[in-house]
This record gives C-alpha cells, structure tokens and sequence, in this order.
C-alpha cells in the first residue's frame, strides 16, 4: 500500500461512499504535508520545467471598458431562454450548474415575465397608494428615493421553480433547466411600512393589491401584515439600479414569498378588505388536486436544496477528490443544516455551510468526497431554523397524488416542488438525473 | 405651530444640526401615523386623480436578454477612466454617488492596469508554484477548480484611493473621483494555504512572489504569512467568473491588503526567503518622506469611510429630511461603529449599520437627517473591531508632513490616505469637498 493509499484510508469519513471531513483539506495537515508530490488529491501534478510565456502576455491587451461583462471564453454562461423568438411570455433560467457563491450576478437574474420589459423612463414614473388609506399619495421615484432604505441579501424564486421534477420520468437536464427559476441579490428600498404609515392604514385594510406597469398589468394580493412586516420597495439589485427586465426601476419585495408577488415595474399599491382574485392567484400559482379542490394563497417558497456540481450533464474525470458543492434557501428564514448523502438517502454528512447564513437567502454548502469510481446517488437535504426538513419526492406525491404528466386543468402542473433531487453518478462519471 | 412643525421638534436628536434617531422613520409610530396627509418627512404628496397610463404600459416590452444590462437611463452608471484612449496605464472607478448596498456590481469594479486585459484561454492557462518547496507544482485550471473552495465578501481598494485628499485645496469632485478605486465582491476560490500545504513549504521560504500574465508582468511579494493565513486563488465575483479587466480566469486575493496585492491573471508563485523589491514595492506604492525615507511594505488599508450621499456635485432640494448614507471598511477586520456629524466633528451620531457587518468588507451605515436650511459641513467618521479610528486630515498631515502639491520624486504622492472626508453644503444646498 502507498504512502497516498495510505492517507486517503486515514481520512476522517462522515457518511458512506467517500464522504469526508473537508477541514482536513482546509488547514495544515501533516496529513497533507506528508502527502507532497502526489498530492492529498491526486490532482497536483509536478512541474518539470519553467511556464512558457503565453501569446497573450506579449501585447498590450483590451483597454478597460466602462461597464464589464464577462469574458468571450465564458459565453455559455448565460440565462436559457424558454421561448426566445416570443417577447412575451418567457422564462429565463440562471445557470446555477456554472455559478459559485451566494450572489447571483445581475446579468443572470431569473426571469419570468409575461410582455417583456417596458422602457420606462424614471423620471415621468409615478407609484400611487391609495384605496382603505386616510390620505391617497403618489410618489415619483426622487421623492421615494429620499426614504430611509435598508439593505438585504435575499433570494426569489418562481412559484413554479423545479416543477420539472414533477415528471412521472427524470427529466435529462442541467440544473439550470431544473432548479434555474431562482436567483439571490442584495436588495436595496425602502420599507413599504413607511410608506403605509404616512398614507395611514384604514382599520378595514388586510390586503394590498400590487400592480405593475408591464402591458399585461401583472397584479397579486398581498397580506396587509407582509406589508407591514419585511416588504420592501426596491431600487438597488446589488449595488446598481434593478435591470430593466428585473422591475427596473422599482420593484415590490416580499422576502420568502414566491417570485410573482414581487411584483417588478410596481406603480400601484391598493389597500383594500378581500383579495381581488386576480389571474395570478385565482387561476395561475394555483394547484388544483384530484380532489377537484385547488390551493390557493400559499405564500413562503419552502425549505430546499441542491447539488450544483457534481449535477447532471457534467462528467467526472475519473475516481479521485470531488467537492460536492450547492445551494439551500427556506423562504421561513435562515438555512439550520444541510446534510450530503452519497448512497441514495441511506446514510447522511454535515456539509459546511458558507458564512453568513442569512435568513431567506441563498447559503452555500460544501462537502469533500472521495470518489472511489463505483456508481452513487448524491443527495442534499435541508432543514431550516423553523425545522423544516426537505421532503424526498415520494412524500411530496403521498401529499398531493401522483405526478399525472398530463396537461393540467388550470395553473401548472405542479408549484412549490421542494423535494430532494437525486444526481446519479455512473462507473464511468456521468451524472444524471434519478429517481431513488 | 402646525401639527407637522410638531411634530418635527419631538423628534429624538442624536446629534447637531438636525440628526436624528432614523428609528422612529422605520416602526409603527404614533408620531408617523399623525403625520398622514402632510407626512412626517415632507416628502409625500397626496394624490387627487387616479394615475394616467404611461406609454410604455401599451405595448409588449423588450425580449429577455440572455445577458442583462442595466437601462439606458442609467448610462451614467458607469466607471470613469483616467486615460481612456491608451489600454495601458489606466485607473477606472466605481460610481459610489449613484450605487447603493455594499455588494459593487461587476460592470462598475474598479480598475487599475497597466497594459489593459490580456485575452487568456483558460484551456491554456497555467499556474506554477516553486521556488523554496519540497515539489514545485503546476496547475490548470480544471485541476485548481476541484480543490475545496470558499466564499467571502470582501473589498479590494488601491493603495492610492483617496489620494485626491492630499492637495493643498479641496478637489472638487465626485466620490467617484476622490473615493474610486474602492470595490466590493463576493470572491470564491480555493485557499492558497491548501495549495502550498500540497507543493511543501520549505522552512527558509519567507515571503512568495506573485507573478500575473498581463504584459507588464505585474508582481509583488507576499509574506508567506499572509499565503498561511486568509489569501485565496479566487474563480469567481459575485457568483460568476472574473471580469477579464479584474483577472480572469484567476487571480490571487488577499484579504484587507492594498489592492495590488491581489495580483491579476496570477500564473506563478514563487516561494523565496526574501521580497524581491519588484518596481511595484520598491518605487511603486512607496511613500517618500520629507526626511528621505521612505515607507515600504505597509499592507492593509486602514479603517476608512466617507458618505455617499449628499456628495459633492449633488444638490439638495431645499430643507427637509434627507437620508445620510455611506461606506466604512478595515483592512483590519470588522467596523466596530460609525458616526456622523452635521457641524464639521464638533458633535457626533452613531449612525445605523446594514448587517451583515463582515471583516474586511464595505458596510453601509445610515443616519436620518432634518436638514433646517442652514449651511453645514457633514462627515463620518469609522472605528474598526481593533479599536482604530479614522483620523482627522490634520492628524495625517501632523504625521505625514504638509502636502507638497509638487510632482512626487518617486512612487505617487500620497497613498493609504484615510482621512475624514468633510462634504460642505451652503444655504442652496449645494455639496462641494472642504477642508475643516
């Protein structure tokens, strides 16, 4: 047995099939300084001769641009259109599977919109409160602007993120195309309390009716106590002004809540006694049962994870160290755990979770594993600091009926998906979609 | 007196000329709730006629881009270049006036370079560790990316930001120009400590010499301490990989320290017992005394703030309430607090600070203003978790020597100037850059 073999069985395990204690790899190990030269991973290889210079280092390169984006070389990291030739109507996807962190870059914020993004000018937009108030008031954004603001790293995420998890068969595609319907920025605005106190709630008000200024007037009812509690009106989306498809240039915010409450191109909010059951809530983010009954009004996106490298389409190189890195979020608060699984749910490891762990945002996980070439199922499990435990899909099904893969009667198939994905990973690396 | 004149006097002063305890602005109050109709902050405006729909409501909006960026109305969102017609030689700053949270967007991080981006294939991109090591070692970048990574939110800022703060006379300028070269990213990557565990630290190594792959070969020495402790190879910004201009594909990080530590396009570290006086620490980022010696070798950036908005060039529209808002960091770790003074240092408030605060990363802080009309001189002033404060400019120049105002005989003219920053506003509500 090698020096290395030897290392590597020295590891301190955690759950079956290579799962590790990444600490190790994190400090000064003896383990690792006796490992020089073949390297704890297997993955340093010695050099043998000083670098060549590279082409690019010959000649004086690109000038700095005033606004960057992102290198040629990365060109496929962008959002996957679900119908690109159709301004309306479209999803747009944040390909998790290229990304790393907890910060989803501006240029790949999800999208879902139903007409496209209106070129309004900030100057002549106007946001009206009014209905159960004592006093009607209309902002224009500089007066808005003048407002104490605040600032929170928070997720969104469509009402319908990961419904392709509903299929009666796993679905073959990246996670982009799978869990891509969510993003996380920091958000800046204003409390929307503020705001309700200076136009002065009616004691009749509980809900608010929210209305965008896109020419399919997207609206939702909102719980007058949201309003009152986190919700917030929105100008920044990390550090610059929200991007025109993203509500530019003032969006609703109700952290947790599913994406469409959001509502972006906001130019009205309207107090009033009952919801107004607008297509939004009454036929769309609904789910009719087999019962013939349907939900409605269910608000916080709940407690889920998953696996964005290792995912599917990806190909392992080969047996060897693999950080098996994600993603969890509860839209009740903050990420408690994240447990990693390499044998199908059968035994489970702590991941590390990145600091900070903010409620009702992305959190980071990471787990180390040693991937001794035989075929595994790897899994996240999250739970957050409500204890809300991630469901496995056969008891979300046991909950709702099974997965009927037929066109539905009314909103979409099936909304709130949170169940627990399964990543396959074959003898020769390749890791697909599967149900266990 | 009227109701909202009240109103205006109960409010809880927390310091001179009109600063004010921003709570009451953010709850439930009594006090807001009477405000109705006038509002507390003089801002609202009531509404007599239901609001007309604005064009661009009408028809179907623009498609979804696969890229986002920010709206046309916004084009003045951008970095300024200090030499624009020349690729080499270039500094680009971020637009703090017109930004607001404490991630800076990736279009806008700042920029200093020498000879523009190179165009570096990450296929090819190689990164070679030697020198004082048991087994020198070369990685691509595949190879690099399976090692355990981790994100941290941190800033970069040159080691000459706020230089303009030297002159004689108050530059008058925007903090884009006087504050600029200050950035702040969510960076992941792998730890260099794991990399150097695996090559073997020679017992003489004391320092590490970073090389990047841009034309003018920009390096530095490192204490090999610091390659021990926090610095990173880092990937990504914010979630997606490296703009090309900030060091794609790779770049090496160093938490708190000047900025051009963090050596670009990094494709070599060199373990040596001794710096090797590169152009960049030993005419470069060197201070040269009026006693003919010179500081060399100062890493971190000393606690540092300065308000973001009211700045120079903005304008006030007469009094009323206004939101103080700004940035405070340490290259030392975490801010400790931050306050505000209206009356130029002679009173001071604590202002708010956006949590999460994190060591060696910007934190925004706001403080509610009633501006009564009169001219005022307002500043910030940062203490960090060690206890250092953020000194006067006099304090600086009793230490320094005066500014000379004189083209340097070496280096630049003053680097790491953290002085309190002093915005003047006269009777019209114009902020210009002053000196008190």
């Amino acid at each position: 047995m090698s020096r290395r073999t030897d290392i590597q069985h020295s590891l301190p395990k955690v759950a079956a099939n290579g799962l590790i204690d990444r600490r190790v790899l994190l400090r000064n190990s003896a383990l690792l300084a006796g490992a020089a030269g073949a390297g704890l991973t297997g993955i340093a290889r010695a050099a043998a001769e000083p670098l060549a210079v590279d082409p690019w280092s010959l000649n004086i390169g690109a000038a700095v641009p005033t606004y960057s984006t992102p290198s040629h070389y990365e060109a496929k990291v962008v959002r996957t259109l679900a119908n690109p030739t159709n301004p309306g109507n479209n999803q747009a996807r944040t390909p998790h599977h290229l990304l790393d962190g907890m910060i989803t870059p501006n240029g790949v914020h999800f999208v879902v919109a139903r007409t496209g993004a209106p070129d309004i000018d900030p100057a002549k937009h106007r946001l009206l409160i009014h209905g159960l108030v004592r006093q009607p008031l209309v902002f224009s954004l500089e007066d808005l602007m003048r407002y104490p603001m605040e600032s929170h790293i928070r997720f969104v995420e469509c009402g319908g993120n990961s419904a392709p998890l509903w299929s009666k068969e796993p679905i073959q595609a990246d996670v982009q195309a799978l869990h891509g319907l969510l993003s996380c920025s920091e958000w800046t605005g204003v409390r929307l309390s503020t705001l309700l106190d200076e136009a002065g709630v009616d004691p009749r008000a509980k809900w608010i009716v929210a209305e965008g200024a896109d020419a399919a007037t997207m609206n939702r009812s909102i719980p007058l106590a949201k309003g009152m509690d986190d919700a917030m009106l929105v100008f920044y989306q990390n550090g610059e002004r929200i991007m025109p498809i993203n509500g530019y240039p003032l969006r609703l915010f109700v952290p947790g809540y599913e994406g469409n409450m959001n509502v972006k191109w906001l130019r009205r909010l309207k107090l009033v006694d009952a919801p107004i059951m607008a297509i939004n809530e009454s036929r769309q983010y609904t789910l009719l049962l087999e019962s013939g009954k349907a939900w409605r009004f269910y608000y916080p996106m709940e407690v889920k994870s998953f696996i964005t490298r290792p995912s599917p389409t990806m190909q392992l190189k080969g047996p060897g160290f693999y950080e098996i890195s994600g993603l969890a979020w509860s839209g009740h608060g903050r990420i408690d755990k994240v447990e990693v699984s390499a044998d199908g749910g059968k035994s489970w490891g702590m991941a590390a979770m990145q600091n900070p762990v903010l409620p009702k945002a992305l959190t980071r996980f990471r787990m180390a594993w040693q991937w001794d070439g035989r075929p595994v199922v790897l899994q996240s499990r999250a739970t957050d600091e409500g204890g809300n435990v991630q469901p496995t899909r056969q008891k979300l099904i046991a909950e709702r009926g099974a997965p009927r893969n037929t066109p539905p009667v009314t909103g979409f198939p099936m909304g709130h998906v949170n169940a627990i994905s399964s990543w396959g990973i074959d003898a020769k690396g390749a890791v697909s979609h599967v149900y266990v």
